[in-house]
């Protein structure tokens, strides 16, 4: 496909496309005579993980960069390569206080979660802690421990949901499920909500 | 406590707490002498209920304004309040498609889920969808419902662990919940991704 099409399908202007191409995030197309490159559907999906990355992960261009290269690195185990993914989608200026993140690792130990000592997303899990604490809410371990089994229930089913068939598209998959699944399963939270609160206070109107 | 306690207790400045004094979003304290105050508890309460929304949810004043007149009709179902400061945390602009509107509402039926036609977390979730959707990825039915099983455990928990004893109390747990306990789910997610794919991916590396 050329440029325009490309554009249209991904919804980035081509302008932005060909920054993206003189900054190397995307690989140059095919070359048709001296001015004109077709492009295929690796392009579509890469640039679709790129805007991914920006618009939901609020990353900069140098920390999109970085997820690129270890996507790009055939040599790195998957796994590693899912966990750079992951870790970028993480702010840089997170802090937690010591009391939350010994809270986490204790958590993690508990249930023997495989996640690597230095993770940046137990730092992200004792930020949120602390959030809440400093508006005067404790989260009872109780509350902790429903959140934590629901957790398991739904990263097994998007885990076992990536596929398998080319390394790039597991790549792209995580990142767009853990950047656009959290939207998803917040609203379905509210809803939820909406229900229990429904069925605990009662209400006078008929649903619709 | 004088204003300046208050202030420390909440970490909210004293000139911003004077503005929301003059704002009415803060009921005024008990005046001793000409020119000083004294504040309690729920003055504390109320603070960080509007620093939650402010900063959490992202609300203007003259929506957090509308949260508080709710909150304060005593003449009002306690759902509807619910309700209502639930909604407050959904922004204005969201757009859906017909297709995932439609999605949305066979599902919240399916799940005779006691939510309002008109409830605009119906509208979030079709647009989170929507924005999968927009990146290439639809998310199946076969995840879809094991997120919707999910919230619904999460959801019954927050809304058991509620407090009762007091309205303000409850809406106030309500808005700090929904705003500052996402985080701490979607953070738990990310520890559980992390788990499940070392187990299907497999690692070299010993987890810390």
């Amino acid at each position: 496909m050329w440029i325009a099409e490309l554009s249209r399908r991904t919804d980035v202007p081509v302008a932005t496309i060909k920054y993206y191409l003189r900054e190397g995030l995307l690989p140059p197309g095919e070359a048709v005579g001296a001015t004109r490159s077709r492009y295929d559907e690796a392009h579509v999906r890469r640039l679709r993980l790129i805007r991914a990355l920006v618009e939901s992960g609020g990353l900069s261009l140098a920390r999109v960069r970085g997820v690129l290269a270890e996507v790009d690195e055939e040599s790195r185990e998957l796994h590693e390569v899912l966990g750079a993914a992951h870790g970028a989608l993480i702010p840089d200026d997170l802090v937690a206080t010591p009391e939350s993140r010994l809270r986490v690792d204790d958590l993690v130990a508990d249930r023997s979660w495989l996640v690597y000592s230095e993770s940046r997303d137990r730092l992200l899990l004792a930020a949120a802690l602390d959030a809440l604490e400093k508006v005067g809410y404790h989260l009872d371990d109780e509350l902790l421990e429903t959140y934590a089994s629901a957790a398991t229930e739904i990263a097994d089913a998007e885990v076992s949901h990536l596929p398998t068939d080319d390394r790039q598209r597991t790549v792209e998959a995580t990142v767009l499920l853990t950047a656009l699944g959290g939207p998803v399963l917040l609203a379905l939270r509210r809803l939820a909500q909406q229900n229990a609160s429904a069925h605990r206070y009662g209400t006078s109107h008929l649903p619709g």
